[in-house]
Parts: C-alpha cells; sequence; structure tokens
C-alpha cells in the first residue's frame, strides 16, 4: 500500500477499539501522565501500554519520559489523514450541499 | 455502550480492512452491482459478499436487489458518526484555529 493508504489503516485499526478511542478523547482536552490515563480503565497497567503502543505506532499519540513519569499527548494533526479520507468519500450530492453552504456563508457573512 | 458508541465502533471496524475502503471509494462515486464491485479485487465472490454484509452490518451501505441484480449504495449520512467524533478531538489549539478561519472567512468573504 502506498504511505497514505498505511498510516490511513494504521489510524483506522488504533481507532477501532474503544478503550483506544477513550484515551483519543481525553488527550484531546490535555496531555496526561500514563497512571491518569489508565485510572478509569479497570485494566492490568500492562493492557493499557500496550494501548498506547498501538496509539503511538499509529502515529494518533506521541509520548515523552522525564524520570519515572511518562507523559503522552495527541500528536498535533493524527487524525488529519482520516479527516482527508472522509472528505474524499463524500458523494455528489454531498458536494453539492457542500457547495451551497459555502455560497449562502459567503453572500451572508454575518448570519449566524 | 450506548447507541452513538456502538454504530461509531461498527462503522469503525469495518472501515478498518483495505477492501473495505476501497469498496467505499467506489460506492462514494455512485451505486454498483456486486459484480461490478467484486471485479477490481481478486477475491472469490463469497469473501466479497462477507465484507459487504460487515458494511451493511455497520449501516455504510444499503443494498437492493431486482431480480437477480444487487446494487449497493453508501447510505446518505452512513460516515456522519465518524465525522462528529473526529469534531470533537480538536485539540484546544485546533478549536482557536477554526475559530480564526471562520472569522476570516466571514470577514473576507470574496476571498478565496
Amino acid at each position: 500500500m502506498p504511505k497514505y493508504q498505511d498510516e490511513l489503516d494504521a489510524v483506522l485499526r488504533a481507532l477501532a477499539d474503544p478503550t483506544r478511542r477513550a484515551v483519543v478523547e481525553r488527550l484531546a482536552k490535555s496531555p496526561a501522565v500514563v497512571s491518569d490515563l489508565a485510572a478509569p480503565f479497570s485494566m492490568a497497567l500492562p493492557s493499557l501500554m500496550q494501548h498506547l503502543r498501538v496509539l503511538e505506532d499509529a502515529g494518533v499519540v506521541t509520548s515523552e519520559k522525564h524520570g519515572r513519569v511518562r507523559t503522552v499527548s495527541l500528536r498535533p494533526g493524527a487524525l488529519d489523514v482520516l479527516h482527508l479520507w472522509l472528505d474524499e468519500q463524500r458523494t455528489p450530492a454531498e458536494r453539492q450541499a457542500d457547495r451551497l453552504g459555502i455560497h449562502l456563508t459567503r453572500t451572508n457573512p454575518k448570519e449566524d
């Protein structure tokens, strides 16, 4: 598979698990240390670390270790590949509706 | 899991496979009959039917049978649940950039 497809594949596989999605939802608010990330889940730390490894291998999160504390962050632009793919899958009818929406925003810029 | 999470889970699991994504990419252009969908893939028809079943169970595609011919379509709004989830995962910095972009579009509506 070309690079874009590989990246998309890794991101989708990483997100196709509810625990990993919950970690992403938490990290969208702010970075967190591993012990805080683990707290809401009733799973052993090694299992959570395994999920974090899948997210990091897919480029969804990054982590940094300072002393004994590892801090995990959502990688900026991590989900761009998925946004891009979703945009490409809009049907012709959806594209037409989008163009209408952009036109209305431009001709009525002050209306919310 | 609540209904929204169930739906998201099914859609992500369905899309976490390159063959199923290729089917979605094809159907985003127009509906297609099963034999045409199968043509680009070097897989037995029952395997492709299995992939179509996963996509249909996840609500990503719908199909209709007329006589012996089954036509498959992308379900309108099928990927909305994923758009919604992705929007929720924008980091505070990304949200700020979005607001700036909307402001610029509104104050300079004629510029592309």
